[in-house]
């Protein structure tokens, strides 16, 4: 038993998945302490979008530490958030025409969430959040409640309140447009739907089994919250930062929501660093409503306003673009194969997954292809999906590799499954 | 207007009382873009126990870097995590007799909180937590149902339940021990006072006004959570890691709770991190019931197990407690001389206080001394304690220095005061 | 200004839209103190099922009082209470062939639904009860919580949490079967809808618009509550006693629910009386878990059972049929001449209703009808629907007046209309 | 098995101890079926003040019947209602020299106390409810809430918040004034008690153990009260209605409450009726906001009307504190012959009760009185307390018959104590 097993508390999780100890890692690859190379499809659920130490990074970092810049400043001012704040502005805001606030609420996507929750109550006087079938928002108690797993749910060992549930875009099959289903339960009075304070969203349910909400979707979400005179909150935590092909996972649509949450791939490097992005006009917290030890983590500002650099031009979009076709058709290939074992592929941009047939494949599948070195997870209520997240950056040649990987592990569980 | 006025939310607090924008840092020093020094008696709300960029952290986290170690990892194994857990081990748990496991909820004190209160709920089936008038312990929405400050609270928006809300060590004043009430309220038939899953403490309350609770109070507490079977949570996060002088600030009472919450200055370098610790009786998660995307954040390991060292001997402990009683004399200097400005010294160790007699006075001390190069916070429910938290490894005569501007600011208050 | 407006408070309604003060009440007609009759097609909301005062009745009060029967009695046993069981099981339960227990939970419809939610949450351990669109269940706070309307949720000032919000049979029109949008967002793992202690349903929204549940409706909600291993609750507080043609309205379905919760006219004479039909392997109350000061209201108990010899063989159920098909046939006829102002026909047995085009015809309608000596009511979540519940036992002339009366004030409001 | 036995719910409580079938009363005497007559100290709990069928009360109700008056109403005016409304602004507001709006909220006392909730923090914009240990007010779930009775609670199946529970007049013992406590956790900033909409207390803890609130302690809630800006609620439901001498409990004590709920013992006849006082500032209710079907119960409104004359003057109230004076002394003797078993008399007025030194001693005497003649219950958190609530109206003969009796019941137990 190693010191983890003898250690760690029981909640410990992927490492159960993937038991080896981890050393080095270098763009899409993880070296275990027996030198051991995995390709990595797993990207830190969606925080390594430029791959493990990129150089670029890295490098920035390692500058700001010989200079002995500022570890931990809590909300003061600082010569890296202010160089963030200046690229995040120059290099994302402007190009996209959007005018937003920027709230750094404490360095996890949670605490996103709960800040963007709490402003959209405060702003509105209403006290219920809408959130999605499939969504999922985080961990502690107000994200927790947005989050629609029943295992995590469970966890609370309180009432999880305040949330409306609706139907997310092709939830409800092919005949009904949840849409339809939405307006006729917020807007028909008398339906005993109190209208909630906010509409929260992701664009790709990352962890709820990879549904894509369309463009026509999100739009008609975006007019009834103007209808109900309701923010719209969009959680790209695990979506944007690139994942599906733009920087923002919504610009696609159109859309222009009153808050936006990231996290995870915003600080590049994989540190802890979140966002909430605020139209000026309900930016009304009062100093120090929403705080926390770990809002000014800097060396978290540096790496992120060096990964911004990725989004200068339109290269890197255009780069991921064509990583996500090729994805997406040898997924399919993979599907035409295992018809038996796969009946779907689900997703959009550089996640995209495998639906199994069998909910217990997917674990069989992620098994044995970490055995032949490749890093890949499940996701969806049952874990019946493989979900592909590949570094955005990574190599054509690694991703076939990892591809090919992927694919005779679904061939081995599908004709095992024939076998017997 | 700058960049952090026109563009930063309204929410930003610390930044409005010290209007600097910082660069660099080092020991006890901040430095401002323009390069003067200011003496940091706020040490990042407590993350700087160790000072700012301590060179043999930096060193740790240097090698770690160039040897391209895992940055970001989940809750996956990795070299140094694997080494953190070794050295707390060994360094920690084994030295105070303590048999713990430990749990990486995510990278913040709020996250303990809510897994630690979830936990409890878990465990015993209860739906309450008991915890104390005065106390914080976080901003996420479990985490501040169980903090009292008022504003704080108003930003939730919803109703924060499942809390119950007990009198502090000294609460209600003299005459009245909190025990006796608290034992009324939860012990007697019939009370109403449904009986709680935990009770959770600070043993030193670092925003809710330095209020310290005795000993004899912490052991009356925790036999009254054996009568009532049910948890005793201890909130070390701002006065654990060595703040009272060891390395748990319960330590010298001698009591063994159930679950023990560090976050703050456990990476040692201001690098964002919490940790739960928990009897392994109670340690019945099941397997990724809370999670997160920063559980794994292996820059803040190798800074941790830097860390540390401090503790292989009682040196640091010795250091620690000798300034402390340096500070704590020098402040009862400041009071005799200030007594109709300064009230009451309060606090232990190395978090201690001036509190005001007029609430007006703390913010105006704080002014006076930032400008006269210091920054001291304040802390309690109207901003009235003029709240110390030094590095633990100041200088002496930086300390002294810093006491000096203090005294000089509190004196000029009284004048000014004197003269209305 | 008269003692009602001096002095009650201004929460008082009915009295708004018929401002006679009523002194006398007979069978179908109410008497002002002036002496004018009404044809009463309101009933007391339904309590009033047998007319008023009908001599069956009031002789057997009346020969109760004389021989100085216990009036109240908590929950002891008396000889009226007695009757009245033996009478229930006799005349109701064995013919239906149905097993239950009988509670008696307080006089209040209200509080039966309190005590049929407080029993499936402690049966299930599960606290969510799943209640329909437009539905209404009382004004306690559990019991509103289960409320649709939004002004009643309103005035509860609080959180309403615990429920489950359905759409009810035909709410999202003729193209979307409510039962299949049920199924997936109780039915689809990950949904985030946590599985309910019950659903509750009325077979007909009295209160809510006089929409109609079908039999495979109700069929089909009985069949997920099987698959949901939740119990089914029936509030028959309205549609009960026989309004729909048998004691029990949801009886032509053939469903077989855990509780029913029945009040209004189940004393038959009008007085406070509530009852709640347990199966009797849920039957798991410990003693007094429930109680209230009314639960013994022997006067009702003696009324209730007298009651009941309507409903000794078909006699009464026939007749009732007949009187709602001849009601249905003229409102009609009502809806065929007014095709501008009246949508719709709505309703079932002797609950129906005609749904004005614009909302503030109810309320024109009604006031017309009033002053030309017909009391009859609104509902809907705009009070846009005429709701006509006259008495089961009216006579066919007076129901025939009625019926004219209406008509006229609808072509009133229509010419009306037409000519503005 | 009889059929109550077969057929009723579990839930059934009171039968259990007093198992006779009940059939007719007169004044203070209950007669079984077996004509067996019971002495009743039990009244109703306090639903039968003026005993069981009062001539007087029993033919306004005949004449009423007779006359074919209406009976049930909803909330339309009727002659009845007119009169109870004249007759109580006549004889118990004018000569109180008070001004209140009166609601009638359905006929519960739970129901008076929801409304009572509701419009407080309707009024207020404040969510909780401040209640006290050992308090009783209903069990509907937002009543529930308010109370502290453990197992009543427990029959929720979910969370109960928005509920402040403070300590009782007395409750920390005699070195520790409960109006400090709660001033502390109430006004004190940052304590983390949010501030309340009102506080809800019955001036004599009927059901929670016979606590009485002094005077001065009532003056200091009220002053509290107008402090905090919140309302005070006296629940008078069992107290008042003359069981301490007045027609209000708290008349003695000279303050003004804000709302106040009264039922039991309204209608005089104990028929269900309840009603709720209110200030006229604060009588914000919207028409219809709160509602029931039986608010108009016409036969209690005549029957409350016809029970105040007991009101006209002091005749009634001085005969009341003679039973009072005589039933302390009686109980005083028990407790001096018995003071093993009996530790303490408690009470106030004509509701006094002997807490026992053990708690099942309680039901022992219960029984032993009944088996003797006498029906006489009992209180508290563990039924330590035998509650003395004989009708106001009692002849002296008979009290002190029942004070024989149980004076038997007690010496009994003692001596079957003492012989073990």
């Amino acid at each position: 038993m190693n010191i983890f097993e003898s250690h760690e508390s029981t909640v410990r999780s992927y490492c159960r998945s993937f038991p080896v100890t981890f050393d080095r890692a270098e763009g899409s690859l993880m070296y275990g302490v027996d030198k051991r190379a995995y390709i990595d499809f797993f990207s830190g659920a969606g925080a390594l979008n430029y791959g493990h130490n990129h150089p670029y990074l890295v490098e920035a970092l390692t500058s700001y530490i010989a200079h002995s810049g500022v570890v931990h400043s809590l909300d003061l001012y600082t010569r890296a958030k202010e160089r963030f704040l200046e690229q995040f502005v120059q290099t994302i805001l402007i190009p996209h025409g959007m005018d937003y606030r920027l709230m750094f609420p404490g360095p996890t996507g949670a605490n996103a969430v709960e800040a963007a929750m709490k402003l959209a109550r405060k702003v509105t006087w209403r006290t219920n959040i809408a959130a999605f079938t499939g969504g999922f928002h985080g961990m502690t108690l107000g994200a927790l409640a947005a989050t629609a797993n029943a295992d995590k749910r469970a966890g609370a060992g309180v009432e999880l309140g305040n949330i409306i549930r609706l139907p997310y875009d092709g939830f409800l099959g092919v005949d009904t447009d949840s849409i339809d289903v939405i307006s006729a339960l917020l807007e028909t009075p008398g339906s005993g739907y109190d209208k909630p304070a906010a509409i929260i969203i992701e664009t790709v349910q990352c962890e709820g089994g990879l549904h894509v909400a369309q463009s026509t979707f999100l739009q008609s979400i975006e007019a009834l919250c103007h209808r109900l005179e309701c923010l719209l909150i969009v959680d790209d935590i695990q979506a944007g930062c690139g994942r599906t092909g733009s920087f923002f996972s919504f610009s696609e649509s159109g859309i222009q929501p009153d808050i936006i949450c990231l996290s995870k791939s915003l600080s590049g490097l994989g540190l802890p660093l979140s966002m909430v992005l605020i139209r000026p006009e309900i930016d009304r917290w009062k100093p120090g409503e929403h705080n926390g030890t770990f809002r000014g983590h800097n060396y978290a500002f540096v790496t992120a306003a060096a990964a911004l650099e990725f989004w200068r031009d339109n290269t890197f979009a255009t780069q991921i673009m064509a990583n996500a076709s090729f994805l997406r058709s040898r997924l399919k290939e993979i599907q035409t194969a295992n018809p038996t074992t796969i009946s779907e592929v689900r997703g959009r941009g550089m996640v995209q997954g495998l639906v199994c047939r069998s909910a217990s494949h997917g674990a069989a599948i992620s098994k044995a292809a970490f055995e032949a070195g490749l890093i890949v997870e499940t996701c969806g209520p049952q874990d019946e999906v493989v979900k592909l997240l590949p570094p955005l950056t990574i190599d054509h040649a690694v991703l076939d590799d990892g591809l090919s990987i992927l694919s005779s592990a679904v061939c081995g569980i599908a004709k095992n499954e024939r076998a017997a």
